[in-house]
């Protein structure tokens, strides 16, 4: 499938759904669309994933199936500069795949045009209908559950989880993703958003896809949201933390970040101090332990890199690795009862 | 207003709607519907609230101008069983009021009987369409936040915010509640029930509701949701938490109870740990300190709860009083900066 991926001004490291896409999913990426990087390359900014032109709009793709709307910014509202290109899309026969709070497929105009033009509208956060509340059940089901869990948001969990199930996979592991954003739902094909469910359903809808996929698999990593400190939303990390139930945590933190993303008044917990707060947090309900640390390390060079992950293993007692810059390998051997 | 209640099977402990509407809500409840208690009086069970008879069905009930949903089940679905209530209340002219998940403005039947017969069918449980995450300010609000805070469910969070308000207004202090849930809501006619939001905007429901009481007054009580560590509903505590940033917490529990009403598998946080993990929690956002207990304990004979209060205040070293069985002005001595 041919699909062009919107990210307008936000390519590549703040459009972190068009990454996703880029490094993970079952796509043909044709273009990106960035009308501040047009004319430039994907690889031009990033080398670790497919290649493709960056063009200003809609109207420059090359023929393509679908559009992705490539970009998650806080809130997730749709951008009124972004209404030509969704059009144009249409117009041309694309579906249109998004993954934002605003669903195009209750906009008026869109729903107008993609009937016209029989073309899909497909909303991947729009949760299913028949949620309901967590029974506390997934710690009696017969599958080792990992949950990767971060000091921030966009600090790697996604990319950690589709890395660890590959490396276990790779050694022979029935390993499965669970995947509760959007990026993780238009690369697996299937997911509940959690952030977008009813808050009381939110441990359910976790519970819910790990009981789906707990019969065939051996292992299952929950993608995480958030983090435990987040001012806005560490409701979802807590819920996805108690429905999961996991055995073990994998950390994610962004080598540097010291500030919440957006909300730069808050500063982020110590490695030390989030492992204590996730582990305890969970413990009255299912005890879970940190198995390792996945650390995104793309603003530092090789040796920086290196040393950074090794400074974290030291002082934490657990194996601590770039997922992207080398794999998850080193995760995956520490994963199990 | 005259108001039937519907509680049916669950009168009066299990029916937490219904008891906060008998004890504070602005009403006069010409009858309680409870198909098990029929022929019954409210104080023939419970003494400290308003008195009224217990009858079978709508059909016994003298004429009232609205009939309010009293319970809240787990999952808040609608029971088939009460269907007829409804049709019935509707065709005497009744407005309904719900706090349920399932939305009676929803369901095809009594929408059309409603407008038949021009009542309103209010859904308490609907949240704003205009909600969107929280900017993590309420800590730089000029107002003293008290957030009740559980060690369960239904131990008296609600209870407790209405009976400080009171007593905080009893010594001259310009305080108000904030309702998070539906018996709140109707007994205080404005607010928003925080577990039926999008998970991501749960924070922000919160602090929203903070904003637009701030300014015109010097303590908010905001009424607390859960527990930290309950199965289910454990995103929606931390929202809230995190959302209102209070300077002081209440710790709401029931003598007693030793398990998570509903989900028995799990023990419930000693208050000594429970006060632990909510300082803790909070602390990276908005530092915050227990200033007290509210102990449930309609189990107890007068001097067993009197030991019981006495207990957790040696233990814990704040003041912990049952604020039905006395009132919350021991608890109102210690809010303050």
């Amino acid at each position: 499938m041919r699909v062009a991926v919107l990210a307008h001004e936000l390519f590549p490291h703040r459009a972190k759904t068009a990454l996703g896409v880029l490094r993970y999913g079952d796509f043909e990426v044709v273009a990106v669309l960035d009308r501040k990087l047009a004319g430039d390359r994907v690889n031009d900014h990033i080398t670790d994933v497919q290649d493709a032109p960056i063009v200003a709009s809609m109207t420059d793709v090359p023929q393509a199936d679908a559009l992705i709307i490539g970009v998650a910014p806080i809130g997730g509202g749709f951008d009124p500069s972004w209404r030509d290109d969704v059009r144009t899309a249409i117009e041309a026969g694309c579906d249109v795949y998004a993954g934002l709070h605003y669903f195009l497929g209750e906009d008026e105009e869109f729903v107008e045009l993609a009937d016209e033009h029989e073309v899909e509208l497909r909303d991947v956060r729009r949760p299913p209908e028949d949620l309901t509340v967590s029974e506390g059940i997934a710690r009696d089901l017969d599958v080792h559950i990992v949950l990767t869990v971060g000091t921030d948001c966009s600090v790697g969990k996604m990319t950690v989880t589709m890395e660890l199930v590959e490396s276990l996979q790779a050694v022979g592991i029935e390993a499965a993703a669970i995947p509760t954003g959007q990026t993780g739902i238009l690369i697996e094909g299937w997911g509940i958003a959690v952030d977008r469910v009813i808050s009381d359903f939110a441990a359910g809808a976790t519970e819910q896809m790990i009981r789906e996929r707990a019969d065939d698999h051996e292992v299952l990593v929950v993608e995480g949201q958030g983090s435990i400190t987040h001012p806005a939303y560490s409701g979802v990390t807590c819920s996805i933390l108690h429905g999961a139930m996991a055995d073990q945590l994998i950390l994610c933190h962004e080598a540097g970040r010291e500030r919440v993303h957006g909300y730069e008044s808050f500063p982020l917990l110590e490695l030390e101090a989030a492992r204590d707060l996730y582990e305890r947090l969970a413990e009255p309900l299912a005890p879970t332990t940190l198995a390792g640390v996945a650390m995104n390390t793309s603003s530092l060079g090789a040796a920086e890199a290196a040393k950074a992950c090794t400074n974290v293993t030291d002082s934490l007692d657990v194996p601590c690795v770039d997922p992207v810059r080398d794999d998850a390998s080193q995760l995956a051997e520490v994963i199990g009862p």
